[in-house]
């Protein structure tokens, strides 16, 4: 039996040899609150701060129109090829612009038209409702027997492999599957599945949404040929930040893109009046790109680029697995259960855990009423409080303290304070 | 004869009196410039600077997560419904969020889906090559005899009304054209042409781009059911802003919209696996909104609601009415020629005029080489020079001056200073 104190002193040891700990300077502060919820909106680099000071008032402001040519004409392609080097894919297998949801309607109708009939898409319960939403509609679009099949998982944090084994098969023209659940923070091995989709000829779609930027993707290693992906989570991209999406080289010729328009263009600036799209990726351009939302993502990406991801992983996993141990010994006795994969080789960078005060627990988290801290986490219906741990900034004391409430809060009933009404987002 | 002085006097009375003067004030100054490019992307309001800075440090910095609550979720809300009174539509008939291309995409593909086995759409040599890109990917994905049809104009400048008349029929699925047209400022009569596809049962999407914020729009009034437009022209939102489209109420229910996504949906925080679109225009909604340039958006809107259409109108209509008054006198003998209607009746807010040498005349405004002010206009293949009147901040001085150095340029023979050769973007 490990005292509180010891993880207390374990963590300010951790914390004193990581090699990461000098980045968190390089995030604007916010000291007054201990923050786990990257994993939704990644915190603000500092040098965002003066970047967007000087895209408002000098680009935009003082250059106006000539900007175009002088900063924003390439500046997609130019951040597109730092995420590209993140992900494990070549500088012209990224393009960056759009939703997640309006990448992934674009590759998965590309598929889906030249699937020699196949009619069968195959996500999990684990996908975000988002990705299946936009599966559902494409399914219904093209009608003539399009089914999206939705698989269930084992226990609510595991998918069930023979089953996606069995489903992916014959009559399979699709998969889409979250790299790291959004839930349980389930990692799925993307060799793995993808060696799968490929004897069954099937193509599949990643979203990285949450990998990205929180463990090691390597898309071409790993033989994937279609992904896409947000930037406001792990990238630090800010809010609603544009999306990528990724064709390999060999796909992006035969795929389909059915949204044609002038950034895609091979000349947009002739102003031809017929489409000729270009030959690589940047065909999935369509219109004028939102250039104050995509230029704040490059910032957080050169943070991660100059850690590198296997040092990003390495904490990731530190900090996560010192939560589970310290999860173990005090909050498991207290009603909590855990939801995300104990194998820290199928975790991603958050742990989830279920209370069935979760709600109000999560509550007492973030609005403490005895001067301490805030801590915030983010929390899913019915129950599921996600602690997400962003290797740039949180720190092994953070993950302790934050154990440290968790029991204080149920120890001393100090939920019971809180309303059970929930807000519509948290 | 007027001679230039009395052009110049007159455009000082006109500023004097001109009732939008005192809005130039509320923009940051260009003092070093005159800028009539306001038409391909609006100047910077005062406002945005500090809008900015609050959205970057207050709220994603300080509030992070929080300010989707807080700040976030109604946003694109509120300032869909500022465009929405702009443009004669119900505050519940305008959403605002993705491209102006995606957002044509969109409702094109809910057009054709339910056209009742008509196969042919309309559109115009006018209209943005962006547009036109768009409904050929459509035509294309679609297949089965889809086609789409590009009307020749008459000169130019207008275009062939009798023969677009003749291509609204029965078989015509959808329409789209661009209210004001970005070459020559063309401005269609809503009313009419609304009334023509009525008769044939067709359906139009209108391009506002050009249009709000530098003409009146009356969507409802006209009988318009579908648009989209952009916010980074007359309305200043910033550089490739997100764009709003347009449904009438009547019309929400019955159009398919091809991209589901949690947005777009009834309950996007319940998580459920099953897509339920929202009841009104929301559905369009997609993937998370680009926050920062969402909210960049808002600041230009207040200066357009303040100064109302009418007003605006009225100013755009002095300036280019000014400038093709002195350009008849000292620009025609020249070897320019107008390419925008006469007729202010038909005319948006810029006014086009070609020359042989129109390319290395427009370098020589931008780039003058005896200490003037630099003069930016823009210029678009193969000869056209577009000068943009945006009545929120040009002054009928500066149309004079403008008319004044183009006569310079020709008379010195100035422009043989420069290189043919021509930057990809202008």
């Amino acid at each position: 039996m490990t005292t509180f104190e010891t993880f207390c002193s374990r963590a300010s040891e951790l914390d004193a040899v990581d090699p990461l700990a000098h980045l968190v300077e390089r995030f604007v502060p916010n000291p007054e609150l201990i923050y786990l919820d990257g994993n939704s909106l990644g915190r603000l680099p500092k040098a965002t701060v003066s970047l967007m000071e000087d895209m408002v008032l000098h680009q935009w402001g003082d250059r106006l129109i000539r900007s175009w040519n002088e900063h924003w004409i390439e500046l997609p392609q130019k951040i597109a090829a730092k995420i590209a080097r993140l992900v494990g894919a070549g500088e012209d297998e990224i393009f960056l612009g759009d939703s997640t949801s309006v990448n992934l309607f674009k590759l998965a109708y590309g598929v889906l038209r030249y699937n020699n009939g196949r009619k069968l898409i195959i996500s999990d319960e684990f996908n975000f409702p988002s990705d299946l939403y936009v599966l559902q509609g494409l399914a219904e679009s093209l009608g003539q027997g399009h089914e999206l099949r939705i698989l269930p998982g084992i226990d609510g944090i595991h998918p069930d492999l023979p089953l996606l084994e069995q489903n992916v098969n014959q009559q399979t023209a699709l998969v889409c599957l979250s790299h790291v659940t959004f839930r349980s923070a389930y990692l799925y091995d993307m060799a793995a599945i993808n060696s799968l989709a490929q004897k069954a000829g099937t193509q599949i779609i990643w979203d990285l949404s949450h990998a990205v930027g929180s463990v090691e993707v390597n898309l071409k290693e790993t033989g994937a040929q279609l992904a896409v992906g947000c930037t406001y989570k792990y990238l630090n991209g800010g809010p609603g930040a544009p999306a990528f999406l990724y064709v390999s080289r060999e796909f992006q010729q035969q795929l389909f893109s059915p949204i044609w328009a002038w950034f895609g263009h091979a000349n947009p600036f002739e102003f031809s009046q017929h489409y000729e799209p270009r030959k690589d990726v940047w065909k999935y351009a369509a219109g004028t790109p939102p250039i104050l939302s995509i230029a704040a993502i490059e910032p957080g990406l050169d943070l991660l680029l100059e850690s590198g991801m296997q040092s990003v992983r390495q904490k990731s996993l530190s900090l996560s697995g010192l939560f589970l141990e310290a999860y173990r010994q005090f909050l498991e006795p207290l009603g909590f259960s855990l939801a995300s994969p104990e194998n820290p080789r199928y975790r991603g960078s958050h742990v989830s855990l279920r209370h069935s005060e979760g709600y109000r627990i999560c509550q007492a988290l973030i609005h403490p009423m005895d001067g301490v801290k805030p801590i915030i986490p983010d929390f899913r219906n019915p129950d599921l409080i996600r602690f997400g741990f962003a290797p740039l900034y949180n720190t092994h004391t953070e993950v302790v303290t934050t154990i440290g409430r968790l029991a204080d809060i149920v120890n001393h009933k100090i939920y019971l304070h809180f309303d059970k009404t929930r807000a519509a987002v948290t």
